[in-house]
């Protein structure tokens, strides 16, 4: 229903053919239906017709109010209807037509907004089905647009993301991308690889020699600057993995300095079992918090003892290990109290050796000031805390929200989420990097340099769609709910 | 969004003065707030928002596609339109705008068709609120629905049954009562109750005998046939509940003679656990099965074997006769090849006690022909069965739905479903049975008579709204989903 607007896919006529042929699932003249609500029971489930038979099908569903036949409204008109099964009344509903191609899907689309229960949505289904539509493939409205022209491959992506989207780093990174600001972004690229594809074919078409020779000094300006932009885009990924996936973040320490509390201190209610009694914490507990707007995901250890001999103990110091080196951030807390003893000391170096980005939280503030901390300590990396007062806990969420790359871009800007999309970037800097070197020599093979200009672009289409493999096609589509 | 017509509640006068003093939860003046969907994420979120300010707040919501302020487009046109908050994008959503008193509650109501992320949805509903929404309640939307005439409270408890519905006889139920088939049987008593009311004090207002004595002959008629009516309407109860509710079935017989597998069999898939030893199952098992469009609530009891001594199988008697006594339809299973045992007996007995229908399966017939049938048994309720071969199913599921009442009326009839209404016929008769025996009387005490027609017409208004006090509409709404 929406992003009626978006970019042409310069590929639609190629993929329509196309598909027709080879991907009889997602056969393009079917018309298909789903409902693009949530899960019924609800007041209202919102079902969706598209294809060429939407109307066609509608006609069958639907009755006018009073019970003669249904006439397909102007589009974009809500407009009052019966739906019936078997000539019986099913419901009633408000009816919208959205004619092709201004709708979602750039198909016929009809929408049925009928009360939401199960039992009516499943009967409704059912009646078009029975009159000639089939139920949609996960993902299979989008893939529509896609192939129709509404929006491109990366902006299909983000639109799925965005739905996924639970904190507002991951909506903000994905509706960027559905805006179609990272498609921007490679377009400017592609079209500056493109300039200079087309002054290097020239020259090879010249057999003449009637245009001057290829301005080395500026191809060489040209592909600095296009390398520059792809490493500023791939180094967004960081940020871009942070804001969509989350931070991964460790909390270690010796056994009971308190890694439980702070665990439950940062998520704001009682997760893990917490107990006075050192090494409660075998397992290794996953919760995720919302710290300024990004995903934490806090790994909760089990407490590193100095000299563990128990064998449960020896597994929780091979998981913490495990934790640090999965871990994007690492909490490391100490007990104030206690200072920095031997055992802290083997932590410490545990985190000193994995050289991630860390915090040093000394915890139980509230027993006492800190009696000896880690040597060496910055005091940039250091926050003192209380989970019984929750004294510095607002300190150490921002700590924690300084330890990620900054977003500071405007709404326009664009970072990268998907590894896809980076390997596809990187790949696409290596053939300009080939073409680069191809250039540098005396006499350049125009020839070469051109089929690696070529390799870059392809790289570059395959984010957009233009030139995206069929399994690619539908790896990215099946992650779609049905009805999306 | 649906259900634009409806009919008139005459009461909503009343309430709306009423309720804006004493119920303050409800005050029809604030716009209220709430997704009319099913939990996100899904593709799509209808929020809906309704009241006097929906408009304004939508302005401040909302902004136009290219980013200017939002004109509240034409009533019923579905327009694009961008999704802000504290300034910033947060979606772009279709928006459709219901004009007062053209709308599912009355009330201006504008439609958000935004993405379906959990984010977003919150998001939104949260920047409504800051520009002067209230969530709503569970329930408003309708009770306002309600208040501005647009159903009549029956009508409205109908639409709850219809969206929790999962069965067709449940959703037949409840769409019958949507459609207002329920409150035309009332009006239609009701009317008859009137026209005698109003001819009973014509007689009282005329001090000087201006016109004829009441006609007894026709004033008995009347009433005989507005019992008969109130009769019929009541026995549809029994109906009107297994429609709603489900038909309860106790699945009753000797250990092992099959029990578990038969409620397996009917469900269609394996829920309780099956195994050859006698005496495995010694809970009861409740499941619901859908038998031809009825819900068919199975309870699987505890083998009662003969003279049990363990007191785990004796709490498994009591149970099975519970089980027996809230039962509206008893299953008594015989194993084929063991023929009715003294164990069969004991069970057998208790089944005839409790004189609730009841169907005599003989199950295992893929073992052999059965040997002996319980003494006396009706062809009509005797079904042989193997659960292992599937044989004999069919007929005992028809045999099942014959046990149900026949609901042979046409879409336009009405069944009772509600308890609270059929009370409330139940003592309108009363009030009309009491009012025959005034009218009886040599010199009928027509002021008496008058009160008892009153009394009457009271308890019919109650059903549809007119006269329902307060707490029995909180009662009613608080039922409904948020949103609805």
């Amino acid at each position: 229903m929406i992003a009626h607007g978006g970019r042409k896919s310069p590929c639609a006529h190629l993929y329509k053919g196309n598909m027709d042929r080879t991907l009889p699932l997602h056969n393009l003249q079917d018309t298909i239906i789903a409902a693009a609500t949530g899960p019924a029971p609800g007041a209202l489930s919102l079902l969706r017709l598209s294809g060429p038979r939407a109307s066609a099908i509608a006609g069958t569903l639907l009755r006018s109010p009073g019970g003669g036949s249904f006439s397909i409204p102007e589009p974009r008109r809500a407009v009052l209807a019966r739906v019936e099964a078997d000539g019986k009344l099913i419901d009633r509903a408000v009816v919208v037509y959205f004619k092709a191609p201004a709708s979602f899907t750039g198909d016929d689309v009809i929408e049925i907004a009928c009360h939401g229960s199960p039992y009516i949505t499943a009967r409704a289904i059912a009646a078009a089905i029975a009159a000639g539509a089939r139920t949609a493939e996960p993902g299979e409205f989008s893939m529509r647009a896609f192939f129709n022209g509404k929006m491109d491959l990366a902006q299909a992506e983000g639109l799925c993301d965005l739905i996924l989207a639970k904190t507002e780093a991951a909506h903000r990174a994905a509706l960027r991308i559905t805006e179609g600001a990272l498609s921007d972004r490679f377009q400017s690229i592609k079209d500056k690889i493109l300039a200079l594809l087309a002054e290097t074919e020239a020259r090879i078409d010249d057999a003449d020699e009637e245009i001057p020779p290829i301005n080395k000094a500026a191809v060489a300006r040209t592909l600095e600057s296009v390398k520059n932009n792809m490493a500023k885009l791939a180094a967004t990924f960081e940020l871009g993995r942070f804001m969509k996936e989350g931070v991964r973040t460790a909390i270690v320490g010796s056994p009971n300095c308190g890694k439980s509390s702070l665990l439950n201190a940062l998520l704001g209610f009682d997760r893990a079992i917490v107990a006075p009694t050192p090494g409660t914490t075998r397992d290794t507990i996953e919760e995720t918090a919302d710290i300024k707007g990004f995903q934490v995901i806090l790994t909760d250890t089990a407490g590193i003892r100095e000299k563990a001999l128990d064998p449960a103990e020896q597994e929780g110091i091979r998981r913490t290990r495990r934790a640090i080196d999965k871990s994007d951030l690492v909490l490391f807390v100490q007990d104030a109290q206690s200072g920095f003893s031997a055992s802290d000391k083997e932590v410490w170096e545990l985190v000193g050796k994995a050289g991630k980005p860390f915090l040093c939280v000394i915890n139980k503030t509230d027993t006492g000031p800190a009696k000896t901390l880690p040597p060496g300590i910055n005091g940039q990396d250091l926050v003192f805390v209380s989970c019984a007062t929750s004294q510095g806990l607002p300190e150490l969420k921002n700590k924690i929200a300084g330890k990620i790359p900054v977003d500071d871009m405007d709404e326009n800007s664009a970072v990268l989420t998907s590894a896809r999309h980076l390997n596809a970037l990187l790949a696409a800097k290596t053939e300009v990097e080939n073409a680069e070197r191809i250039f540098g020599q005396d006499e350049p093979a125009l020839e070469i340099a051109a089929l690696h200009l070529n390799g870059a672009l392809r790289e570059l289409e395959g984010i957009v769609g233009v030139t995206a493999a069929e399994d690619v096609l539908r790896e990215i589509f099946s992650r779609f709910c049905v009805g999306k």
